[in-house]
């Protein structure tokens, strides 16, 4: 494993409401010096919940997205708030998006998007033996929930509204995590 | 599906060298007005290269990630410069990043990050039929190139390196891709 470089210097060049860039000088081991901007991540990162049914199937809610501006459909997921601790977080979400509360859940692993310049970390959490309960979100509009088999990932992906790369990877792992558990 | 939101203003409400975050006010279709932030895409997006060998490996590289300052381990990528074709921008990538160019590139998907801030697209292309060829890249140090089975991403995925949502899930598609021309 190479040495990691050296920030020797780092400053916010612009800020808004949700995002902060910050400008880094490094000096990588070869002595080589560039300039990078990376976004900071928000608090303690998101949580990406895949809610699996005793059907095996996983509940998918459709979402607006305003990144590419349309309707996108994924996994439910939202950011952990304060103190709020992960497994709670997880749970509240899904009450809030799918409708249903979990009696079982587990954190799967940590998923970065894009290293080289954001900083935001999501956790993935599987949630299971679940049961009808809704809480009031801050959504502006109520999410259709779609259910989906977890065994057909590959045409679910293959969909041109299902893009996000946190959730087909949460699904893959959630297919080989339930699969080596049975064995 | 449901009507996409109105966008009724937008505004560049910070930018840096790289970055531009964008303010929106959203009206949905159940007159719910909101505000968003996103970042802005930029140009043409990404594209990020499975490079599979004849021993069924895959080419990873190990790159110090600025967002999370820590070395990951994960596929090669970059940005599409100006008008370069996407496959012609896969395979120079995969040039100064691995060493090695390919006869057969073919787009297999489209994936986003944070769709719901980010209007970043990043194109998976597989590469195959590859042979040794370097060409001088902006990489300030030489990355190490890492040869991994692809009948092992679990394995892989479950490395503290290993976190780029990109990353698992190009190499799950890759995977069923292959099995699918296999018959």
């Amino acid at each position: 494993m190479p040495r990691k470089p050296t920030i020797r210097q780092s400053e916010i060049v612009a800020r808004s409401r949700l995002f902060r860039i910050e400008a880094l000088e490094l000096e990588f081991a070869n002595g080589t010096v560039t300039h990078y901007e990376r976004l900071a991540g928000s608090g303690r990162g998101a949580v990406l919940i895949v809610p699996v049914t005793e059907q095996g199937e996983v509940l998918l809610v459709r979402e607006y997205a305003a990144g590419v501006h349309r309707y996108e459909l994924g996994l439910p997921k939202g950011r952990i708030e304060g103190e709020e601790p992960l497994l709670e977080a997880a749970n509240r979400e899904i009450m809030e998006e799918v409708g249903f509360a979990a009696n079982r859940l587990e954190e799967l692993t940590s998923l970065t998007l894009a290293p080289g310049y954001l900083g935001h970390t999501t956790h993935v959490v599987i949630a299971r033996d679940l049961y009808p309960r809704r809480e009031p979100g801050d959504e502006p509009e109520e999410l259709e929930v779609v259910p989906w088999p977890l065994a057909d990932i590959g045409e679910l992906a293959a969909r041109p509204d299902v893009t996000e790369a946190r959730t087909i990877a949460a699904l893959y792992l959630t297919r080989d995590r339930l699969a080596a558990e049975e064995g």
